[in-house]
């Protein structure tokens, strides 16, 4: 099923039912201490406990299944700084087709190794977006793959929306949801399905200060681009694309940026008090929760948990100081 | 509810009851990826997601329950490595009890912070079991505190046992039930649980070989002693008691004992590939699976993780060369 415009809750719907087979239906987690912490009501919707440990297998594995078999016989290409990689390898692999992956130079070595696990050829390049993009175009000229983009792709966008469906059908009404804002897919999935099954709910998006190009074009109205790309939360260190920032200025209440200490120092609480592995780009809207606790006081609070592919050899935490 | 002799299923099933108030209901989680590497079907029962992050909040409530207003008032006191230090303060707080907790020098940072942080009194000494029996004295002498043994207490036994009463309810069949063995209080309430709802499923404990007391004791059929008390799996330094040796002797099929680097390397493949966060002493019932893979293919095996207390600022896993 190909999405050629923005997508429907009744297109999400019908994309959840063919991904079945591709995706695990991730639990939510509660945690009483981390709701002291914070003050309000939180479920983690656990996309790190999704196949490639990341809710990107949800949007790869729609844009794959959209995808012809003379398409597919040729290949799908992606560039990705990491989760998104895994899942189209993963998603091409489990459809029999081969996947050409472009990898910036900083991908975390965990993302890289698993990503060639998965039968993926990998061809690296600098960490900007331009030499992702020239790279990626020039894989597509010689191969005939189809490019997969991470985001900017209705299918993708559509995959993602999936699991916000699942957090909402299993816990019910909710007051605010949130997901952390890279390219914007997961929140701009996470935003249609929100607005379809919980319209009087807030949507609030939460992004690096360090990747801010979300929370200028949303409070701009037109698209900001990012100018650095080394914010620790590696996942979010892409611009938001045309049809994401479109989905966002529309159904968004707000989007709260965080600095680096507050993602480690969320991340840091959320392995100690819950016992799981995130990764920072995921603690990002914990981070946000944490920053301004009276607005998020007493209230149900729905967030997606990205994913959890770290490097276990090169954690940040060392000598944070924390409130234990 | 006192148990005065080795607890029977029915005990089991009263004091389930009676710590609901006091405990989660953990969950079990299997993964594709892990059964892939281990050949077998495992159902990891999640005791790191427990309050206090390990199984030990079972048997502390369960032996504080046991005690009367009197005895209550006079406070409890125990020696622990860490878990059951953190369960018997939480579970003396919620009771409206003193706690008095003797634990060794080289216990966790991150596992005396959380004991503190439940309004305990904490009393360092030796980190050998004599130097832990010796304060420990001193403080009942002192405070006429009720002495909760960490494994040696039949209402902890039962308590304990509660975890894979939990585990087998929720997959129903299994050809092997394994748990990591220190003090033998898990190991011990696993068996019986296991006997009484799987009478044809093996047990099968798993130690570090640097703590093998129980190994020898089960093979030489008498009481062994630890002579160090170095091991990683901080959990496990601890040596049987008598009433938990003479349930792993009736109960048993095979104790299997696993080296350092193996405990190091399947933690981290949990840790990597689970997306949850186990404390060494919890990967060494895996670590036994991953040493023989023979013994394990094809089978249905239900693993109690028992905890998740780690210093996050101290992980073993660097330079650590793996499958990857």
């Amino acid at each position: 099923m190909r999405i050629t415009q923005q997508p429907t809750f009744k297109d999400i719907k019908s994309i959840h039912q063919a991904i079945q087979p591709f995706i695990n239906k991730t639990p939510v987690l509660s945690s009483s201490s981390i709701n002291q912490i914070s003050g309000g009501t939180l479920f983690f919707k656990c996309e790190n406990f999704q196949k490639v440990g990341a809710f990107k297998m949800r949007g790869a594995a729609s844009a794959t299944l959209a995808l012809t078999q003379e398409e597919l016989a040729k290949g799908v290409a992606t560039h990705s700084s990491g989760n998104h990689a895994q899942a189209v390898a993963l998603a091409a692999q489990k459809m029999g087709a081969k996947a050409y992956i472009v990898m910036p130079s900083n991908a975390p070595a965990i993302k890289r190794a698993a990503t060639k696990g998965y039968g993926a050829e990998i061809i690296t390049c600098e960490s900007t977006l331009a030499a992702r993009e020239t790279t990626l175009k020039e894989v597509v000229a010689k191969t005939g793959a189809t490019f997969l983009h991470p985001y900017n792709n209705y299918n993708v966008i559509a995959g993602q929306a999936t699991a916000a469906k699942e957090l909402i059908e299993e816990v019910g009404e909710l007051d605010i949801v949130m997901a952390p804002v890279g390219g914007g897919g997961l929140m701009s999935g996470t935003a249609i399905t929100t607005k379809a099954l919980l319209p009087n709910a807030q949507l609030i998006g939460a992004e690096p200060e360090l990747a801010n190009d979300a929370y200028r074009s949303f409070t701009s109205g037109t698209m900001q681009y990012n100018t650095r790309v080394d914010t620790i939360a590696d996942g979010l260190r892409t611009n938001l694309g045309e049809y994401t920032l479109a989905i966002i200025l529309q159904n968004l209440d707000d989007i709260i940026t965080v600095s680096e200490e507050e993602i480690i120092q969320a991340m840091r609480i959320i392995w100690e008090r819950m016992k799981i592995i995130i990764e920072p780009s995921c603690a990002v809207p914990f981070a946000a929760v944490l920053q301004q606790p009276a607005r998020f006081a007493g209230k149900r609070i729905g967030i997606i948990l990205s994913g959890g592919n770290v490097d276990v050899e090169n954690l940040p935490f060392r000598g944070l100081v924390t409130g234990d």
